[in-house]
């Protein structure tokens, strides 16, 4: 018996195309050990489509994509668009548009991946950060006033509601049940009082219903500074749209660098489809060359498996990665290369 | 001839008095050698006034603060105090009032100090961050609707001005002509347009009147990881209140933590007093044990110095720290026989 899912697949720009091809191959192979089939429509969104047409998210693709069950990305952007438009007009909007409130990212450090840290390895490093991705200071809720002149003002509004920030101290909460039973709070409490007051407030009252898990507060400074000297007191952060954007870029540098970073922006209510992609660009000055690395999104395909239900599936191809990586020596391999040798694992 | 200048000195809580007591007595060292005395007076501000009379900056110390040449502040806090009560009723009142829109934080790794970055070096490590200090989101214009209820709306907005703006990133370009002739700016433009794009415009603008100054542009989830991966890419940074006090708190981290830290709330255009302190707290855990590390309390003095033009006494000072540090076996100090050390060295 054999489930069909229906897969978006946005390849993107650069390397997107190349390492999304790894990607597939090894979804492929996983699929097939466990009844699963995966039904593929492409979607061409990126800099190629917007210097085309000017497009970058046509409403028509937008209904198409509510309607699957998962959508893989590669990366989008290149030097000739502005900066600002595809993040504007296509990632953030998919994540606004598909209510992906949660981004999902976990720092593992994998054996035999190098850390910029001394004296830490992948004891020290393993937990993952669910960023709120709906609103905060993403809400594009700003303006000028004069400007151009002297007298300009120019604001910015994080916007932050009971209803946003409760569903996701609970996916929090929820995941930590999972892991090692902790939630680290991280914000900036003694500064941002109102956003701040709210995420403290509904933190507390939903740790009480988990009276098993431990809890911890720390400001988005301290943190910070925590993730280098002390990633091991964490297991599940939570944290706003903004602060969990840089954390979880130290997050990946610490892991072994955003070339193995992989992430979700995930709507755990299942109202519409969530999207996985490696944390890296489109990376223009290696692109076509077989140079990339696909393993950031082969594990954001474990990430999809896992979303999806299919948990087994998903540790398998985790666990080719891990044992990949740990192989891994000096001699360079391409693309296609680390893709073969990820399905050759995941066929076991 | 001697040269008198006034200095309040703020001591503080926990570990605060004991590492200003070290602070000073390098100081009065270093200013003997250049004909330099400090007449100081002495403000019981912090945890322990809040406790007994409920104050934190009453307006009468604060008229006098006005009028000295410089402040040196310890720590404040303690458990009993609410959190939030004195960052925003002392330190932040303090940056407002006395327009420290200059937060200066020297990320400096001294020889013989350990770093949590694997193969990184004092070669690659040194840089200094100027952080805003007024504005951004730190304006406190924010608020609530429906506080407490499913419908809460809490709200923070970041206020940026083309004034407040434009003198930062002056003073950033001005600093840079001292040292390695670059400035790079971190925000994140392509998220935040609006006061991004004042930045950015302002940038541009102040960078075109400095040909010999390199610029760079980072967002800030990127210069948060090559904080990390490459720290020698970084001479000036200039960037928002909330962003610097993040970053910083990654140099603090990366240039040997946080114990080591000075840092300096400045006002260059001279209109009122400059504060300097080390940015660690009050450490209530070790207070009044001899054991805290007055080191970051006598950078701080060194830059206290430097402002008032000093740069003799400033550069005795910073050397004899560094020699300190280099010299540092294992063998543990005393808080009183470590500023001893270090004021022997700056006598010579
Ligand atoms: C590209 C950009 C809009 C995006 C963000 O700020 O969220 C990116 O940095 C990320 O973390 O996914
Ligand atoms: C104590 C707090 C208000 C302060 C800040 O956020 O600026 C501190 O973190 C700092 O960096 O000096």
């Amino acid at each position: 018996m054999s489930k069909t899912l229906k897969l978006a697949v946005i390849p993107g720009d650069g390397i997107g195309t190349e390492v999304v091809a790894e990607g597939l191959k090894v979804l492929d192979v996983a699929a097939g050990r466990h009844g699963l089939a995966f039904d593929r429509v492409e979607y061409d969104l990126g800099a190629r489509r917007y210097n085309a047409t000017g497009e970058t998210l046509p409403e028509s693709v937008l209904a198409e994509l509510r309607g699957v069950d998962g959508i893989l990305l590669g990366a989008v952007g290149d030097p000739s668009v502005p900066p600002g438009v595809l993040e504007r007009g296509l990632l953030l909007k998919l994540r606004f548009e598909l209510d992906h409130y949660l981004n999902l990212r976990p720092v593992k450090l994998f054996p035999g991946v190098a850390t910029p840290l001394a004296g830490k390895g992948p004891e020290d490093i393993d937990f993952v950060v669910c960023r709120e991705g709906t609103e905060g200071p993403y809400a594009g809720a700003g303006g000028w006033l004069r400007q151009g002149t002297p007298q300009e003002i120019a604001t910015e509004e994080s916007v932050n509601t009971a209803f946003g920030v409760e569903r996701i101290v609970r996916d929090a909460f929820e995941r930590a049940t999972k892991r090692a039973n902790k939630v680290t709070l991280v914000h900036k409490t003694n500064v941002l009082v109102h956003a701040g007051g709210l995420w403290q407030r509904t933190f507390d009252r939903v740790a009480a219903e988990y009276p098993a898990v431990t809890t911890d507060y720390c400001h988005v400074d301290a943190a910070s500074m925590f993730f280098l000297t002390q990633p091991e007191r964490f297991d599940v952060v939570v944290t706003d749209n903004l602060f969990g954007d840089i954390l979880t870029d130290i997050g990946a540098a610490i892991a072994g660098g955003i070339g193995l970073a992989a992430s979700g922006n995930v709507n755990p209510a299942r109202t519409s489809p969530s999207m996985f992609e490696p944390v890296h660009g489109s990376a223009p000055d290696i692109a076509g060359q077989g140079k990339a690395d696909p393993t950031a999104t082969v594990l954001s395909v474990a990430m999809l498996l896992d979303h999806l239900g299919e948990d087994k599936a998903a540790a398998e191809v985790e666990a080719a990665v891990s044992a990949d990586l740990a192989a891994r020596g000096s001699a360079v391999r391409s693309t296609s290369q680390i893709g073969d040798a990820l399905a050759a694992r995941v066929a076991g």
